[in-house]
């Protein structure tokens, strides 16, 4: 199997180093052979090329079976508001050409995490739902979007088809099926007619898949049920925007982002990173926590190459170093180990 | 003084009475003198006339000197996705054409509510901080909005001019002199061409304030900020969609959205009303929390009176209610008490 690795910038590079070497050990112990590639997107491929994801990365990422994806993003570019060329262009360049339009972003609580979580323990305790975000849509990428001729008005646009609906909504119901059958559309259809198409779009699927039941919420009470009430969500369907917000919310459930992988699947490609982002103020230091990007290649295993033994074990080992307390300084605050230490126990 | 009451759906009429009891305890001890002038809104405006926001009610709202807003939205439009005339239009009617742009947001934990919060005490005690959510722009009004000819697409409008953001950022900074003086922008200038002129504007702006340190935040990072860190926070700045979600998550670090109150402030009207909504499947129970509403009148005094020591007693009475642990069920399980006896209380 070929593996395309874009580690791309901050902390990136070395949180990806650590996934490589549990995808090897898992290689090593099952018999299989993974190849890498890697090549270069955001602001590094930036520097090197000018351009956030250029073409030899795009090839890269197409013949390769599956991509794992470190981060993107560097703060030099985040305070120039009129940067021609920004880092995050690159992953929405690489989301849209390849198709990558959904975004599935496990939420769940880990026992030995319950401490750390700004949230009390009987709310979060047993917390287990998986977000369905559509992400090659909406107002990322919809047209018109600039700036008025005198520069002093701006607008962004939201669009949506039945067809890009339909699409993601399979896959959420499907995940519903298999999952405890309750699938939760949040969006804003009492103010947004793109949410209507949403709400109309989803009822109209959801006689296919009778067995799941649907409801729908409104994405301003959705940010606050989640922390009140995580455990009562299974799978939750939303639009690209929403689905930013409230899977970054969500991740204060586990306790700390830097745990929470996701994968993004298209038609032909799919694409595995953990949510955290590039985090500068850490790049170099060791202090990342790698669990993130290693969960990451768990998921790779298990939706792109259906070796859900082989994600298994990974995700064992990982629950495994946090009962152990062999963690990062983000969870572990008293002797916290460094990322490679933590790589090498999942490893092992 | 002329105050408009729109008591509106759902628990809306219910609270707004307790918040009127509350206006004219003040009065009486006090020496003001307060007139109401009852009108029309959302769904039951539409039963009555088919507007939800209908011009009798438009005129009164213009001729007072203050407006007392209980709440809007009734189930039966929301499950149609295709009504016609909804009664949230009546509200974003209500707000353009009264210009009400800033929408004030003040969160707080109460230490009463310490227990009742699903966030550990020792991240909310203490916090104290203030959302001004831009109320008349943004994708709430933005056109082009609809569908498609052959109905399989849908699009709204996010739009921005540099003056709908300069007026509420003046706002916003004034109120961070007076405070902390700390004002993070929230928005996701890392996509959006508005959030770009969001930034680019705030940023020119701040010159003004010296002595307020801005900061910007991308609002997913904020949605995270908010529930792990939320002392951090003291005057918050966002646009009409991320204000709208991150207020009701904020909400959950009181304990009880039933006690939050709101005011949006315009350059001719100004309007209170507590941020919790309709609540239709608690309508004609008693069992609705009137604080909210209580201290939305309380707001009243303060912003649109300048009112501050009748303001500050009725703040004081909503506290020692919650102290003395006399609530309704949402924060007293045990024993709770109705909506007329806990605004009894507060009158007492
Ligand atoms: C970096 C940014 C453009 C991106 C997004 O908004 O999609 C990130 O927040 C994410 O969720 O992957
Ligand atoms: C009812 C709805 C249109 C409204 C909004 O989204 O603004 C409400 O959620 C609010 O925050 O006042």
């Amino acid at each position: 199997k070929n593996i395309a690795i874009l580690a791309g910038d901050g902390i990136g590079p070395e949180v990806t180093a650590e996934a490589v070497k549990a995808l090897n050990a898992v290689a090593e112990t099952f018999g299989h052979q993974f190849k890498y590639a890697e090549s270069l997107i955001g602001a590094a491929a930036i520097d090197a090329t000018g351009n956030p994801f250029p073409e030899a990365t795009e090839e890269s990422c197409k013949s390769a079976d599956a991509i794992l994806f470190g981060a993107i993003g560097d703060p030099k570019y985040d305070n120039d508001p009129n940067a021609k060329v920004r880092p995050e262009q690159g992953l929405l360049k690489m989301r849209k050409n390849l198709g990558l339009f959904a975004n599935v972003r496990p939420v769940s609580s880990y026992d030995a995490l319950l401490p750390i979580s700004p949230l009390k323990e009987h709310i979060i305790k047993g917390t287990d739902f998986v977000v369905f975000r559509e992400l090659t849509g909406g107002i990322y990428f919809g047209e018109p979007r600039g700036r008025s001729e005198d520069g002093n008005t701006a607008f962004d646009s939201c669009v949506y088809s039945k067809t890009e609906i339909e699409r993601i909504s399979h896959l959420a119901f499907k995940a519903a099926e298999n999952r405890r059958k309750k699938l939760t559309l949040v969006d804003k259809a009492n103010v947004l007619a793109t949410s209507r198409l949403w709400r109309e779009t989803v009822k109209e699927i959801s006689s296919q898949y009778p067995k799941v039941e649907l409801d729908f919420m409104f994405v301003d009470n959705a940010a606050m049920k989640i922390i009140q009430n995580p455990k009562d969500f299974d799978v939750v369907l939303t639009e690209n925007m929403f689905g930013d917000i409230i899977t970054d919310e969500a991740s204060v459930i586990s306790g700390s982002l830097g745990l929470l992988p996701s994968a993004s699947l298209g038609t032909k490609s799919s694409l595995f990173e953990p949510i955290h982002g590039s985090y500068p103020q850490a790049a170099g230091k060791g202090i990342a926590n790698p669990l993130g990007a290693i969960l990451s290649a768990a998921m790779l295993l298990e939706y792109a190459f259906e070796l859900k033994e082989e994600s298994q074990i990974i995700k064992d080992a990982v629950a495994n170093s946090l009962k152990a307390g062999f963690a990062t300084e983000d969870i572990q605050k008293e002797n916290p180990k460094n990322t490679k230490e933590v790589g090498d126990f999942v490893v092992k």
